[in-house]
């Protein structure tokens, strides 16, 4: 099995990087992995530590209608460039948390999608170049408010509230690059989505390279590549997983919002 | 003159918050004002340091079409409800700082605008209490290229390229709600823009809460009010001033963009 990256947060409220060993230990490192964090002797017992998303981002740049299939769903034309939009920091939860439902909105829906973990600063790359700036992949749920997506026009409202993007479990290094990705819904064996990775648009190396032109990345950034068909309503109470092979599954359930319930991650 | 709170990096690079002095010395501050920094002993001599951003946000939360003129002059009603999207931290330059014009637009247009400086955490905030959150204010220009807004429809990238938020150059703790916003291009003294604050459609606390109903700000975020009608384009060597009353003046000059000269706040 590949070697798992994660962020934890001990009972002590201790927060640290790590390696998460088959038996549920954490391995301590001594800073983030992709600023040449190196192991400790510090071991976590599997009682002792919750997970976070595994990284902490200055940014989080997202790709909209990159699967030609999701595009056509909602009834539009795959774009000829990337489309850039951006979450919040605020946005970011982890493996198990819950995914707050807001009032202003009757229509939440899932987003399963593919996200790049960057670990080396990426300004003006070429698509090769931007390959080596990927330090790892991981899962992310790119939850979207779609009727306030309708209504505003600009998508940072409906995308980002608090708690709208799941991250994780953790980060691998590799990845097969015709991984399939799949979500699904409560206790159905049916996915609701199922698409190969290679099945994008525009693949990894050419999202980092196009953004790196615009806005420089830097380490422990985090890029989501869209999402595939079969986008869909959640209800509070719903439990989402969704699944890459290779990497793991990221699950959530939807919670009421209310005064005292909003996370920050 | 009111209290200017600024933020400098020495010719040592050390980086520190602290208060502007007539004298232009600046009096160090142990940490930033808004996490109850206290004055130290510590005094900077003007030709020792330059002035950086005054703060340093976890998000730029911006809003379109906030002063009717300039909703008209787009072409558009004012939203009903306040239009948000995301400048990504990389935006950031001090006054003085170069704005690199990106090869990929050939229409940038300058956008004088206030700037809100969060102190406080602010979740689910009514607008009295929002304004209690709002521990200053400082300058903006949410620079734009205006024919990627167009074409893109989602304006991340138009508003998203590094160097593309000037803001400075310092924050002030009070501002009249009717002082006047101008911004100047190159030597003529007739502005391009000229505005009462007190034009705004929605004014900054009932931005600040609005938006906390979506996101949590936390201590150092910014918010930029909109920009009112006058909007125009720059070129390479143009030199803008965006001035507002009881703040002062925000200068930053159009270079071109070239493989080494990208800016990182």
């Amino acid at each position: 099995m590949a070697q798992r990256y994660v962020r934890v947060q001990t009972t002590s409220s201790q927060l640290y990087y790590g390696i998460l060993q088959l038996n549920r230990q954490v391995q301590v490192l001594d800073a983030p992995p992709w600023l040449e964090g190196q192991l400790t002797d510090l071991l976590i017992e599997p009682d002792s530590y919750r997970l976070l998303a595994p990284c902490v981002p200055s940014k989080i740049i997202a790709v909209g209608k990159n699967y030609a299939k999701h595009a056509a769903e909602m009834g539009t034309e795959a774009p000829k460039e990337p489309l850039l939009f951006l979450k919040p920091s605020t946005t970011l939860i982890a493996m198990g948390d819950p995914i707050f439902y807001p009032p202003q909105s009757a229509r939440v829906d899932y987003e399963g999608e593919l996200a790049l973990v960057i670990g080396d600063r990426c300004c003006d790359c070429s698509p090769e170049t931007a390959q080596n700036k990927i330090w790892g992949y991981t899962i992310a749920n790119d939850v979207t408010a779609r009727d306030l997506q309708k209504k505003d026009g600009q998508w940072t409202r409906a995308k980002g509230f608090d708690t709208f993007c799941p991250l994780g479990p953790w980060i691998v290094r590799e990845l097969n690059p015709s991984a399939r990705l799949q979500t699904f819904l409560n206790d159905s064996p049916k996915p609701v989505q199922s698409a190969l990775i290679s099945e994008m648009t525009f693949a990894p190396e050419v999202l980092v390279s196009y953004i790196s032109q615009v806005m420089t990345l830097l380490p422990g950034d985090v890029v989501l590549t869209g999402t595939p068909e079969g986008i869909g309503p959640v209800q509070v109470g719903d439990r989402i997983r969704v699944e890459i092979e290779g990497i793991g599954a990221l699950e959530n359930t939807i919670a009421a919002r209310n005064a005292e319930s909003v996370a920050i991650a």
